[in-house]
């Protein structure tokens, strides 16, 4: 049992006469009381449409979009609140950094520089922009461990890369990537470095300062938050130069017929009405999450991880990727069952009321590169308990029989 | 009174000591109790990422989502549900609209048609796309009545014209425009025709396909969703040869390190992971509109509306800008009051309880042809009365006097 499985309504549910196991928050996490109930109060108490009211209702949806701000600033350590747009999620946050800046600054031949273990959204976007400028898309290959090792960082990383994109944590393998060193690297080449903090964010402590990123991305939803409501962290001096990527109300100075001067960042980059109700779930987010102390969060999944590799590992059949060194992973495991489709391993685990992720995990490159087209994948957070992992074993070790294979 | 008002949290609350007068309905609508509850109950019970989820909150999660499609579609007389996009709001929908479309299709030279009294989410992504392609951006210029009068869309329209683009109810003047007359002129000549629909679907019997609109976007924050949920119209065949806008997961087929082949319509325009819970607000919001009747609401606004121009009308120093013709004109009255700016005489409703909007609207170009700064806007929806118009009244009468001007 964990104190925390009560705060979380859709935990407490059973599935096909199961308790709920619920281990995909690599995709989606879960929300708490406290933030669906703020979510609630806002929507009952004090909707309005930020800026430019003049009235009660509308200052104080202000105050609370911009209080938001506030809140992510220092959850990730960035210097000012103006480093912080919203976005409605981490796909769209890194769409719009591809797109400004990558259109903007990138000239034909310039090198882009990514990890083989990109998800989707911080790759497709690279391969438009470097079609669009004539760029080259250069990638980081993995380790057996299935983190990007330093020589690749130092051979990869060349004085015609401008921009170096990579994610911290996989989506896939959990596994976390040496991104300082990268990052360090980038900047002695006079390249930008942006980090996918997805799958970091939510699980650890994370300070853009100290790592001296020059853009980051995450989304609310894979953090207590609602869905809707997502985060681009940008240097000033970079944001301050880049043309605006969404056009409409709120993003303007002033608008002719045929020319428009664009508003003070980061109002540059936020068009049109923005979710307030999601950045008071954002609020109610990092809240929660401080309350429990992102330290507890880490090695809550640090325990789980743990056993959760001992159990798998014993179990007949079961392969899993990446490494197993708990020091240079976080709570995402992926495995696969000898000749058992991983639709097939979901389909059997939902029987048995857990829920897990398969398929390619959108990182078809990563799959073609492990020599395999799916896998099943694991995911925890701090509501997690080894009881789930004891029922995810207890599955796994009932998925070939159901088959009709031997143990 | 009104049977609706008890339905609304936020309107049973009082401001600076009078009941709330919640005038602001064009920037965003309060939400139903039943729109919150739908929220609420899916965060607590449906909540999981969905698609590609082989587990039973996920298949919810995505049959909730996908049920809103449909939902949408039979709304707004659509075909088929794959017509339907979601984005996070009208601005997200006419920015995907214009640089999808008009960066790939527009030719230099090629001419885009708005008019002069677009949002500006409606005309800044419109003048960016015309600069990227060497396009000329073209204006319909409206008539003293506010209105875009047929001889402009005759002679403004030609050959040369490859997309019009036009706002169906003006979010500064409520004057409603004769959108299948310029759909018509748009295909006449071999055009496409976009519809900004933010201020006519929340209001209106809207019918895409009696229109023929070519595309049309709005959001469902203006119509009793809550916040970080839009949708985009688009005729099947043109969303087909559209490349994406957003790239990441789910709206790809298949990915390689240098190549992307992408998914099939609606999913190629839905990168990440959507707002399923603002989703799910969206469908009740539309079952409360039709628990309402939409031929009810327009009813219920076209009186207020009428009401209201009459009561404003005989206030001494107080000029409405548009037509007062109620059958050309939606909900919404912009107005001054001689010697006094807007700002004041918002602060001054404030004080009374009343919220309304002052400002430029986003529609600087507009404001500009009418020969002013800003105005008041009034603003209303189905749980107005016309209580809260004679509030309007006696704030406006006592504007000037606060101000030591003599009536």
């Amino acid at each position: 049992m964990n104190k925390y499985i009560e705060d979380f309504p859709t935990l407490n549910q059973e599935f096909n006469g199961h308790k709920f196991v619920y281990l995909d928050n690599a995709a989606t996490t879960q929300k708490p009381v406290s933030v669906i109930n703020a979510v609630n109060e806002y929507y009952r108490q004090n909707n309005a449409n930020p800026h430019r009211g003049a009235y009660a209702l509308s200052v104080k949806a202000t105050e609370l979009y911009e209080n938001t701000r506030e809140v992510v600033k220092d959850f990730i350590g960035a210097e000012k609140s103006k480093e912080i747009i919203f976005v409605k999620n981490v796909t769209e946050g890194l769409n719009l950094i591809a797109y400004s800046y990558g259109l903007t600054f990138l000239e034909p031949g310039d090198e882009i520089v990514i990890s083989i273990a990109e998800h989707h959204s911080n790759l497709v976007p690279w391969q438009q922009v470097a079609m669009a400028k004539g760029a080259v898309l250069k990638y980081l290959y993995i380790n057996d461990e299935g983190i990007i090792p330093k020589e690749e960082i130092e051979s990869v990383i060349t004085p015609k890369t401008k921009i170096v994109s990579v994610t911290q944590v996989s989506n896939v393998l959990g596994t976390i990537n040496p991104v300082k060193d990268v990052i360090k690297k980038a900047h002695s080449v006079g390249a930008i470095a942006i980090v996918d903090m997805a799958q970091s964010v939510p699980h650890m402590k994370v300070n853009v300062k100290d790592l001296d990123a020059d853009f980051a991305a995450f989304s609310g939803h894979k953090m207590l938050a609602p869905m809707g409501i997502g985060v681009v962290y940008g240097k000033e001096a970079l944001l301050e130069k880049m043309p605006p990527f969404l056009c409409g109300g709120d993003m303007i100075e002033y608008v002719w017929e045929q020319e428009t001067t664009f508003a003070e960042v980061p109002h540059k980059f936020e068009a049109g009405t923005q979710n307030v109700g999601g950045a008071v779930g954002l609020t109610a987010a990092i809240e929660y999450i401080n309350k429990v102390g992102i330290d507890n969060i880490e090695a809550i999944e640090k325990e789980l991880t743990s056993y959760a590799l001992e159990n798998l590992s014993e179990i007949p059949h079961v392969t899993i990727y990446g490494t197993k060194d708990i020091t240079k992973k976080a709570g995402v495991i992926s495995f696969n069952i000898d000749d058992v489709h991983p639709h097939d391993v979901a389909t059997i685990l939902d029987s048995y009321g857990i829920g897990i992720r398969t398929g390619h995990h959108c990182a078809n490159p990563l799959m073609r590169y492990m020599g395999v087209n799916a896998t099943c994948r694991a995911s925890f957070y701090l509501y997690n308990t080894k009881e789930d992992i004891d029922a995810l074993a207890y599955g796994l070790k009932n998925t070939r029989k159901w088959l009709g294979y031997g143990s």
